[in-house]
């Protein structure tokens, strides 16, 4: 059964994000009231597994093995049947 | 009305993702089952904004200012009031 996964990889709050302040330089020069602005990785990913909750533990034992656990947090933002996505 | 939004940016279907490939055989290298590894970013951000709907609008803008119109897509993953967030 194959199950399409979304993670997300950000920065741990309180580690400085130079991209995340250059973006939000940037986007108040064009006149937007933005702050706080962080950039992080998405990773989007198909993956075959038993049941959902296979799926799951495997998407999470791939964003932990991504990820960089001393500057880093991963979140599993979806996790869907693969024909619930075409 | 301070509003926090999660924007995804994606290379379009069809774009070669180089760096989806080295992930998805960095992944494979390990044993895991994956295939159509993609790598895009998210930005994370706080915006000022009258009302959900305006902070929607303003969001929207935004990614579509920072995304790469030729070769990426934006979503606008999640918009709430801030003090849902924290």
């Amino acid at each position: 059964m194959k199950f399409h996964a979304t993670i997300l990889i950000e920065l741990k709050e309180g580690i400085l994000d130079p991209q995340g302040r250059a973006v939000e330089g940037v986007l108040k020069g064009l006149g937007y009231a933005v702050e706080q602005v962080r950039v992080g990785r998405v990773l989007e990913m198909e993956l075959e597994a038993e049941s959902e909750a296979q799926a799951k533990e495997t998407a999470l034992a791939i964003a932990g093995a991504l990820a960089n656990p001393v500057m880093e947090v991963y979140t599993l933002e979806a996790l869907k049947p693969l024909q619930e996505v075409l």
